[in-house]
């Protein structure tokens, strides 16, 4: 995968939305790209997480303790908690169908972020909006509960 | 109060727990006392939010149309996420008692944090270990519900 198709799928995510092509570079060349077949366990809960995965092509599930949490596709990230903190996977993460997926491994992403405030503040603002996002969705269930 | 009390008051939150109290002092110089007396309206949700709260004496309800989210006390904090992005608040405050509270700014503590990736990396931490607890109750509530 050529360096500007990697910028491209970096850009489309939701983390590295707000962020600067030019930022995007340095975090592209950082970027493994690596195939996984179908029905493959990538990691599992518990595990020491040091990477993050952005979904080039195929289709995820993640999961725990036979719970079903959610199906990601093209464009879309996981394990990206486990980049940003240092502890271990909250869910395990399954195959569900051929992957082509671009890994980004902690210590080289901390390398690039110690001197780039910008990729810190988008991911920042990302973060925020997700808890937004869960703040409203567990008041909704607390409704439907209560 | 004394920038000194200002900085254990930030040291003991959560959001800058992790940050170095050199970096603290510069926090602590933006911080502004505030007082507020009992029942009273700190915000609405919906309004423009740019800045945030620490509870330095006293204990406010958070509320969102009429149903309570949460009590919040000495050492808490409230607010952080309109001061860390820039959307409107996703819920309403009123003081539970008379309130002494320390208030940051959007504008000054982005002047901070714009060299400090330290403070910046400690207060992305923070929002990732709210986030995998959000994701742990939102699970726990569709095993109950299911």
């Amino acid at each position: 995968m050529l360096i500007i198709e990697k910028v491209l799928l970096l850009k489309n995510s939701e983390i590295f939305k707000n962020s600067r092509e030019t930022d995007l570079v340095e975090i592209a060349s950082i970027c493994e790209e690596c195939s996984f077949d179908k029905d493959v366990l990538i990691f599992s809960k518990g595990d020491k997480g040091n990477c993050m995965y952005f979904i080039y092509s195929g289709k995820v599930l993640i999961h725990d303790e036979g719970h079903e949490i959610v199906t990601l596709g093209e464009n879309e990230i996981f394990g990206e908690l486990s980049l940003l903190d240092t502890e271990s996977r909250s869910a395990s993460v399954t195959t569900l169908a051929d992957c082509v997926l671009l890994k980004i491994e902690q210590e080289a992403f901390y390398d690039v972020i110690a001197t780039n405030t910008d990729i810190l503040k988008g991911i920042m603002r990302t973060l925020c909006k997700r808890l937004r996002e869960q703040d409203r969705v567990t008041i909704e269930m607390k409704k439907v509960m209560s």
